[in-house]
């Protein structure tokens, strides 16, 4: 895997707030495997389309996977470029000023033209891995897509060279003449939580969570509280 | 303010999945109102660009605001089209199979082309918004803009009159032949949840937290748990 410091292509290097800016595979990989959701950019007759979406990470690739009747993905099919968008929400940063009220964030951005996976055991894999994606073991948990399924989903690989993180952490960066507003300023922490799992109505008797399902968390660097 | 039930647009209409849609304002109000972050597309040389950034509604409208050293500011000032979309993530969906494993979540998607806010009280009005949808009251408590950051920032009004929301809850929709699979089947629940606020290093020993920020919380139907 390529270490890198510097942003692979002009349209990835972050101009505003450069510091906050990170190059490297590692940093935008730890994104990536936290969140959950992705938002898809693409262009759809001269008009901008933005689709949220599930992925998952596998080394220096994305898999992205969607109905076949979707517009958005005979888009794809068809060689569009795509601009996906990965934003977690750590706090909100609360000045003296209006003007220097933040977010806390760690995002990452990849550009690029999603190839279409065409060979059927890498179409079962990165099947495996969404679902894995989510719930670690669950692949093996879950019945496998039969070939009805897979003809009607397409799966596509999504290269990461071509992608930055930015993040945002700490307290607001007010303006020294602001000091001595005695508005409280600081962060409220943000963190998505997950609660106890709730079986469905056809549960089997015996069917029991597994030890992943039941204390679900997803890791990653958090505010300090 | 216009009662629908129908899809304003073709781009807005919800194929996939048209049971999980609802066009009124009420259900769009109230998802673009729990949300902080919206994902902004645009197109830029023939190209998807995706921007996360937070927003505010004020009745049929959002304001957006950004620097204007901000490439995509200035594409949103030379009358760019975009498309915005906000996705609130509620569960995540495990089924008996792969394929049917999904999400639980309310979003919304808004077409339309932001229009540059050149009067200077709707100015200052939507910075204070911009302010109050992240923590009710805090307009009162920031000082406002001066106009040198007034100067350094473009506010847009973008109208959500060509939207729809859309949104899944519930348990996984296993197909019947599947019944039988003895693993376990359910939602995991997910809800954004905010910490105790963290005072920053400059903090006047007299300044306390307002009773919003002290006891934070972002409202909305949350998954029963």
């Amino acid at each position: 895997m390529q270490v890198r410091s510097e942003a692979p292509s002009s349209r990835t290097r972050v101009r505003r707030h450069p510091e906050r800016a990170a190059y490297e595979h590692g940093a935008i990989a730890a994104i990536l495997d936290e969140a959950l959701l992705a938002h898809l950019g693409l262009v759809q007759d001269g008009l901008p389309v933005v689709i949220p979406t599930m992925y998952v990470r596998d080394d220096d690739r994305l898999y992205i996977h969607g109905s076949k009747a979707a517009r958005w993905v005979q888009l794809l099919t068809g060689g569009a470029d795509v601009c996906l968008s990965v934003t977690l929400l750590d706090g909100l940063v609360l000045a003296r000023s209006a003007f220097r009220h933040s977010m806390n964030y760690r995002s990452v951005v990849i550009y690029g033209r999603p190839k279409l996976i065409e060979d059927h055991d890498e179409q079962l894999r990165a099947c495996a891995l969404l679902v894995e994606h989510v719930v670690p073991g669950r692949a093996r948990e879950a019945r496998a897509p039969n070939q009805k399924e897979l003809e009607a989903t397409a799966i596509f690989s999504l290269s990461i060279v071509e992608s930055s993180a930015k993040s945002r952490a700490g307290g607001p960066l007010d303006v020294e003449e602001d000091a001595d507003i005695p508005t409280w300023a600081g962060v409220i922490p943000a963190t998505l939580v997950f609660g106890s799992p709730i079986a469905d109505a056809l549960a089997q008797p015996k069917a029991e969570p597994s030890a992943e399902v039941a204390a679900y968390r997803r890791g990653g660097a958090r505010e300090p509280s």
